[in-house]
């Protein structure tokens, strides 16, 4: 059991937070290392970190919490009058329009409807690397599905998708927008493309490891097969596959920033840019109206995620966390790692919530931990007011 | 265990439901007070009840037992040719048409479709007591999910939601229209409005009363949040919110009957009023031709009701309650009430329904035994013919 | 236990599907007779069978396995450009046009969407065996569910319904086109309509029987009344009605093989549908191009299936069979029978597999075994390469 002191402060009213992350490290192992920063009304309350070798500015691989960043450029662009939810990609990208996928609108892609969730032949880690590269060789793909009729996590592709749709809409990238609108003015702890000068606070992520028990339980399932959807959209179709949980470990990775798992953070970066985005920090303004986070906070797909097999609620990309943290309200939005990170705004209590671990958690997906972590913050913010 | 007496009378063939009710009664707590009425082609088979200072003739609240009241006003306008299902509601009611509601026709409406469950920041009793408060408030709000890609439970707001656009299209409201084409002529004990020469008949509905077990389940679980899509729909987003059971318990409820959830009724007014829909009753024709009562039947919506977090299956307006008794046609039409009242018609074999009791059933929504008081009767009426 | 001999051969690499299948013998009952063949890439790889009076000709009744025939006649009129699958049915078939099915498209048809999934008043076996009579009564009908909205298995009335289309078009019945285009041509022991000839190879379906835990279970469930969606389709509405199984013991189903569900074939021929489809057999080419399987292959309805109440995933027509077999890929087409029978095409390992027994398997729908059956053969194939 872990042994480790939790390290960091909390502000007066949050002292439960800090007990029940301590609790959380009682329970994991000796070498659990994670980070946990939350916000209230734009307002750091919550600052903590564990584990050996770990301290609240060291950066990991923080995976598909890279899309939040990416759905947050879209909402600028939206909020700006720039880009149309309702445009169907194939005005923006005329070559996205091929195999049925003519008709599908940019509010479809983002909530996963478009039904082209990876490549049958797969990725190298150069290709999965390169936004470019990604959407050039999905474009001219048959959706897995009636575009539009059901829906599945684009794991490693949306935000190649979505990239590709502001790149040839506004001439610059996700990546710049992010830099130049988010990350440098408001001082995240979150890049899309890591600058060498901040390589030496990066730490690999460990892979993930399961208990006996736990592993008894992967053995006994029918396992999916190397073209099945989980596998297309994970790229995991060859034996020699790059595994997902060593994807940021790839300096070609983290050096460019792909946005649907390229990016590199601190649970201080992750909650900071939540709290940016609905409460401004520091004096800084925040960056979407309320109006904005209702739009992309509306519910757009619900029921059985066909890659992930698993029940799913999808905003206009950002993941409906509510349906995770039932304390949550109904516009709560965010995206979780496979890693066990999880981030996200709650505007209806003002909370931004950021967690990151360096060793993948069982089964992958937001860590289980999670579900007490938000309870406890949120409880306190009720409290706070 | 309840020792009370079954009163009341059943036809020759029925005396099964009899003993299935008295079977309910004795495993129940000595205060249950409960009323069951079934019609079969328009002749009344069962009226029974039993319990502490009940009779056949006391009235309660019977919740959203009432939306039965004002869909099949709405089903009577659209057999008359003057309400389109097609239609969309913005042509009815302009203001409705606001952030991304423009498109909704009276049919999605109808199924549960739109997403503006309830407001925000809250009703107070006298505003929920009023559809046209309520509707006008809903008017403006942005969906929590984009209409018509899923549905979820309006509870508190649907029948001012319908009501506006009658009162609109018909210059009467959905009260006026019941009290006129139904409630009067076939002499229903089923009030949308209360009048006050009524009152002494009225019995408040009595608070759920949890066991031991129920409440540790209770307990266990993970409270959904104020601001949750779940008590938003319900108006419990504020500690002092007024709770849902003591709604038809306030006069000025009662006396306006908000076509959702205001509905005064004894079991013989429920079944009555299906029987009147689709056999007549003493005489009278059916109030609906068999081709209106097969489009009302009609699925809308199936899956998860992303207010109440179940699977549900809604017709047109109605629920499609085959999926919770396996016994009853594919077209059945009907709605239960959150106290754990009941209430349908079923076409395919001629039975109409109805189960009123007096204290909220665990935990909420139709009531258990009518899972087994339906059976009988089902079983009864197919043997009869 | 089976004490049967398994018989027929398996090429080298493909052993560990013999054993699989003699184990799935040892655990069944002393009369399990049944057949398994599989084709990997076009080549006859496993040719197995077993049980008393059984042989590798022996032909039986395979139900809904006949669905797959009509379907890849139907592919072959699409990839053909005879037939447009973003047409209305209508245009085709103006009478289907009534009772507000008049938008619906032949892609949503094959996808179970129609919401025509029988006749309340039921069939008999005469008007089952002719397709043309199930088309006509269908046609007016008004849905039980939304056109469009969701979807329920048409059990014995979707082969009729596209076969009605590919007659109005083309002027010829799709049992004509299968048996001229595929059956003939490729030498399939797999008739839509079986010659008085071939009749000495039919042995007669056994019904199923359940052990009586099986049993036990059954009663425990709320039966469905007969007119649930469930009875409606599978024509149970009354006592008097026909068994599912024996319809194709009836000499007029077999002789006319109406293609819902009036199919007889050996494993064989089963497995040489598919092979035919994908891959060719015997240097004949195969009669899919990998486009066409595709399209046919993608998602069009997923979720509760509101015919059986359960979990199910339509391609265009086929079963998208990898949701029951996790090791197949994406694109994988097929069909059960309900006695337990399994048929599909894997494009993703060049597999095709058919699977027949004589005695309805418990609880209907694919036989449990298939599971072992497929993830060996699936082994196998990807060592073969």
């Amino acid at each position: 059991m872990g042994q480790q002191t939790t390290q960091g402060t909390v502000e007066a009213g949050f002292e439960s937070v800090r007990e029940e992350f301590a609790a959380v490290t009682a329970a994991e192992d000796d070498d659990y290392a994670a980070q946990l920063t939350v916000y209230h009304h734009g307002r750091q309350v919550v600052d903590l970190w564990t584990g050996p070798g770990f301290s609240g500015d060291s950066l990991t691989g923080v995976y598909s919490c890279s899309k939040g960043a990416a759905y947050l450029v879209t909402a600028l662009l939206v909020q700006d009058g720039t880009l149309d939810l309702e445009q169907r990609v194939s005005h923006y990208w005329p070559e996205f329009g091929a195999a049925g996928k003519q008709h599908l609108t940019v509010r479809e892609l983002l909530a996963h409807r478009a039904g082209v969730v990876g490549a049958t032949e797969g990725f190298s880690v150069d290709e999965l690397a390169d936004d470019r590269v990604v959407a050039e060789r999905i474009a001219p793909q048959l959706p897995f599905w009636r575009p539009g009729t059901a829906f599945g996590y684009h794991a490693l592709v949306i935000g190649a998708l979505i990239g590709e749709v502001v790149l040839r809409l506004t001439g610059r990238s996700i990546q710049q927008h992010f830099e130049e609108r988010v990350r440098a003015p408001y001082g995240l702890d979150f890049y899309l493309g890591l600058p060498p000068e901040q390589e030496s606070r990066f730490l690999t992520t460990l892979p993930m490891r399961p208990t006996p028990e736990e592993q008894a339980q992967v053995d006994a399932e029918d396992p999916a097969g190397p073209y099945s959807l989980l596998n297309i959209a994970f790229n995991q179709q060859r034996p020699d596959a790059p595994a997902v949980e060593t994807l940021p470990n790839h300096r070609v990775v983290r050096a460019k920033g792909p946005a649907s798992v390229g990016g590199v953070a601190s649970a201080r970066g992750l909650a900071r840019m939540y709290a940016a985005a609905i409460s401004g920090t520091d004096g800084l303004p925040p960056l979407l109206t309320p109006e904005t986070a209702a739009v992309f906070g509306q519910i757009q797909s619900v029921g059985l995620n066909l890659v992930t097999g698993n029940p799913s609620t999808y905003a206009v990309g950002f993941s409906a966390v509510a349906d995770l943290y039932p304390a949550l309200g109904a516009g709560a939005i965010g995206h979780p790692g496979a890693d066990g990170s999880q981030s996200f705004a709650d505007p209806s209590s003002g909370l931004a919530y950021g967690y990151s671990r360096r060793r993948f958690a069982f089964p992958g997906g937001p860590a289980a931990e999670n579900g007490r972590l938000v309870r406890a913050a949120h409880a306190a913010a009720t409290l706070a007011g």
